[in-house]
């Protein structure tokens, strides 16, 4: 095969050309890296919540036309000038959330929010401003600075890490968000203490990767709270302790009355995995007076507003929030491929759909199902 | 003078007799104190904005008749079977946050909300569930298991902490609210970090003594907000560098903007010393994303919220709160009065009016304008 260094590549992607409508397969243009670019061929790549509810249009900041996608692993075909992180070949999983490790957040060690491309990655543009996407005669915007959903994608260097080569692509496309989002937001936000009390509400693959981090952090009770009662099964395979049905409950006992009760006098981490508000003030309100922290990893939304009664803090509860786990992806990736590889990371089990790219809009549908997990596709088959 | 051990004390109190009423200043029946009880005679005490809320009506849990008062300091004149933390003769502080180093939170050193008389001191008893008050031959409630507008109070053993004989009584009684309120937000619960940004919002006792805390801790900017332009001198007198008044901004800038500009993305931490939930919210956006922390002080009117959108949590922004400044009271405070006897702390310049026990009316009078910071009463003069 001649090379495509430097060349523009003709490939296959799923392009979003306007909101609520389904994604069309068809031919992308995917110009050559720039300086400080990588393109990637990618292999696998996860199907998010996320996706969906950009290309729903109910993201007030979403714009199209857009290649979505931000779960995706693959091998890096050729690097622009300057880029020394990765080289071609390496095995990567590309990062929405990059890490330039010099900008006053990277070198904080309370965050993980780097905010070198914050502005470009929010347009939809590389950071020099422009997109390397072209589709029917027009540029496309990127997304989340990854665009996943497309067989050769273009990502700013900081927004790409190698990882090892024995860890399967279409495992580790799925580190590139939910597993990484729970797993971290349990070990590096809450930094969940051993012996102490866990509640997560919401059993998707963010709740239970929370689960899978609390049970490495030797937590006591690990309490998985969803309204789907197949989610139990689901919760103790990852190692939940118990199972709360909101919708079950005696009449009148609300899930934060029977939290408190379980725990004996409310839990010392919670953790919101649904984004919705409602469930946010009780995971708040779930918490142990004088100590609890709640933590928000659902994303809400646009417009929709937390509250609750401000003596819920000064009594001692703590309300946090976490992104992408609290991960450094350059710096901790990784170790989160190490800790999957020794056994220590259920990564497979969260895999219930496989598909191809031809097969996207199926992959969302499933998504919508309360059987679902993770839908991963195949984007070379 | 014969002694008064084991006997009743008949004495002079301001009593609330209801609520909105002036209070009345009349004779009292001071009861002897039972096991793990302490009998202080009363040799100064604050005004303080809560017993002005709860003397309104406005606070629903509120009851009547009542001794209130909270910020006080005198002599143990007896002691009840039992108590070993104090004796007759200690200079005391009356603690309206206990300390009884034996429950859950006692044994966390996450809180100091001791658990203890929780319920009993929140229903105006003493911790047998009887009051050790009377007056016009019927029972009146205690106020915070402290009530300090009598000449003798009667407090449970946890509920007092002897202090230094050498620091006078006009000062430490206002360590047992304010001043340790503010001091220990920004010491204890915060723990401002040196050169970090910090804004405190109001500046009255609690607010003046959180930049004395954030001054303690090394903070680099100490930007007090207030609406009244007087309190600009007051600020910069207790070590802040700013002062910012949010009606004084130029067209459409918010406060939230102003901090944000002046400190380069968002302040390390914010106070809240109002007690305003929409304060609380500007408070918490005013934090710097990925880490900025903001501490909620002030007490909120009945069944006020608090809200803001999740999204500010999730990037990185941490809403919490703190009581008594996060401050053990029989464990910590003699090391305030340790940092005011060796002029770290500055508390004689909070004491803007002096009164005595007949003029209590008029110190709530004066509370209620700008220039008072703080009212103590000579309650035995």
């Amino acid at each position: 095969m001649a090379s495509t260094v430097g060349q523009t590549i003709t490939c296959k992607a799923a392009i979003a050309w306007g909101p609520g409508q389904e994604l069309s397969y068809e031919d992308v243009e995917v110009l050559a890296p720039r300086a400080h670019e990588v393109r990637i061929k990618i292999q696998y790549t996860g199907v998010c919540h996320t996706d969906a509810y950009t290309l729903s249009g109910k993201d007030p900041e979403g714009a199209f036309p857009v290649v979505l996608g931000h779960e995706g692993a693959g091998t890096v075909e050729s690097v622009g000038e300057g880029v020394t992180n990765v080289k071609p070949g390496d095995h990567v999983v590309a990062l929405y959330t990059p890490e330039c490790k010099e900008c006053k957040f990277c070198k904080s060690n309370k965050t993980n929010l780097c905010g070198k491309i914050r502005a470009t990655q929010g347009k939809g543009v590389m950071p020099d401003g422009t997109s390397r996407f072209r589709a029917r005669g027009q540029d496309l915007l990127h997304f989340m600075g990854t665009s996943t959903f497309s067989q050769y994608t273009v990502v700013a260097d900081i927004s790409v890490v190698a990882v090892q080569q024995d860890a399967p692509m279409d495992r580790t496309c799925l580190l590139g968000c939910g597993i990484t989002t729970g797993y971290g937001a349990a070990r590096i936000t809450a930094r969940v203490e051993e012996g102490s009390n866990v509640a997560v509400f919401g059993a998707g693959c963010v709740g239970l990767s929370v689960v899978q981090g609390a049970v490495a952090q030797k937590a006591g009770k690990i309490i998985v709270v969803d309204v789907n009662p197949a989610k139990e099964e689901w919760s103790r395979r990852f190692g939940a302790t118990d199972f709360v049905n909101p919708t079950q409950l005696p009449d009148g006992k609300s899930v934060v009355d029977r939290l408190v009760e379980m725990t004996d006098g409310g839990c010392d981490y919670t953790f919101d995995c649904t984004g919705n508000v409602s469930v946010m003030r009780a995971a708040l309100e779930a918490c142990h007076k004088g100590w609890g922290e709640s933590i928000i990893i659902g994303v809400a939304a646009a417009g929709q507003e937390i509250a609750t009664r401000p003596f819920q803090l000064v009594t001692g509860r703590v309300w946090k929030g976490s992104a992408f786990g609290g991960v450094k992806g350059r710096s901790q990736l990784p170790d989160l491929v190490t800790d999957y590889l020794e056994g220590r990371l259920k990564v497979d089990e969260f895999i219930t759909h496989r598909k191809t790219l031809p097969e996207i809009n199926d992959a969302f549908e499933v998504m919508k199902q309360g059987d679902c997990i993770r839908a991963v596709l195949n984007m070379q088959d």
